[in-house]
């Protein structure tokens, strides 16, 4: 049964990092030995060491996949996996070079609690096609790990309405997204996650959802409803 | 010789359709029949014509390289070429599949005059790494025209002081990018573009452009400065 927190981002406005999700955190992870995937940013052990010290806090173990000779058998004997935020791009490419792919999907279609933050919650997609990030490396595919039928759009943020700006706006982007897709995408604002057990999706945390599907006006979602997607 | 503008948008607040760069236009395209290439954007009729009427303004002839059966004697029969904004992943993808690349890179590399602007000035570029786009579709390669031996970030905006977003800034992906890669990046605010002439690189327009390079702080240049890249 799947069991995931997909996160819009660990940093939110007003708040200690995760402070925000630490409910969720010790609730997705209470018990476990966590790997973590630091491979979104550069410095992997600054990175890790970041969230190590976050989740000591929590009583939570944390280990970074990159200090393993193999990170297929890291995953293979966490109990848990969070993959963290950073460019989506390089985050991709190292989660197929590696081969760990495969191996998360098996181990979250099983059970295995499985945390993403922005760039974390962008793999767990069918494809990275509704990032932000910059595309600072060539994947050998968008496709990702796939595990939720429909697409997140971390870190939504509203058209300004003030602004002068003429570059796409997010909603912009997104219908440009469903003029060659037709997965739903779930705009979510920083302060939100998708809290996913087995087939029931729910949007929790402390922001609403903008939710876009093809064809269809997009429609809005308050923490604590349930998604059908 | 190389002779290009590379315009950071077509769109500048306060101004009508192109007219912030209506000289640059008219100096570029003067007498030529332009070839239009509008994929970048979904509806390929709209956009020709509204790009058509702007033109026609100016007393230049443009018309759809869409509009043609061989796409490639659309380009080798043109005086110039012109590549329009919107998606820069869409717009790629179409450039190799069409087998277009190869020809525009030929004929400019002997002279022909071609405008970019947005994401048609992303794919001028060694490759599109450095464009603000949603992948919406993955295109065969990120190389993309390599009419210039530098990138440009179209669309550049500076930091807001006075955010409270947590995603990166433009300055922070850009980052990222030279995390990874080394070629310099134009960072080219609305308002501006790139004239280039043989191996001279003017910076044109209204608006000053930011400048970065590998392991170095970024540099400011004003309208009218030559850049050496």
């Amino acid at each position: 049964m799947r069991n995931l927190v997909l996160n819009s981002s660990s940093a939110l406005h007003g708040y200690g990092y995760m402070d925000h999700c630490e409910t969720a955190v010790r609730d997705l992870f209470d018990g476990c030995c966590v790997v973590f995937v630091p491979w979104a940013l550069h410095d992997l052990d600054a990175y890790t060491s970041t969230v190590g010290a976050r989740f000591e806090k929590m009583g939570i173990e944390l280990v970074g996949v990159h200090t393993f000779d193999d990170p297929v058998v890291a995953v293979n004997e966490a109990d848990g996996v969070f993959v963290g935020g950073g460019n989506t791009f390089r985050l991709l490419t190292r989660l197929h070079d590696s081969g760990i792919s495969g191996a998360i999907r098996e181990r979250v279609g099983k059970g295995m609690p499985y945390m993403g933050s922005s760039a974390g919650t962008n793999v767990a997609c069918p494809t990275i096609m509704t990032t932000n990030d910059m595309p600072i490396v060539q994947p050998p595919t968008f496709e990702a790990l796939d595990l939720v039928p429909f697409q997140i759009n971390p870190h939504y943020q509203d058209p300004d309405p003030g602004s002068t700006h003429k570059g796409e706006t997010r909603e912009d982007r997104i219908r440009e997204y469903h003029e060659m897709n037709t997965h739903p995408v779930v705009g979510l604002r920083e302060g939100g996650w998708l809290r996913v057990r087995g087939d029931e999706i729910r949007l929790e945390g402390l922001s609403g959802a903008r939710i876009f599907r093809r064809d269809a006006e997009p429609e809005e979602a308050e923490p604590g409803a349930e998604l059908v997607l």
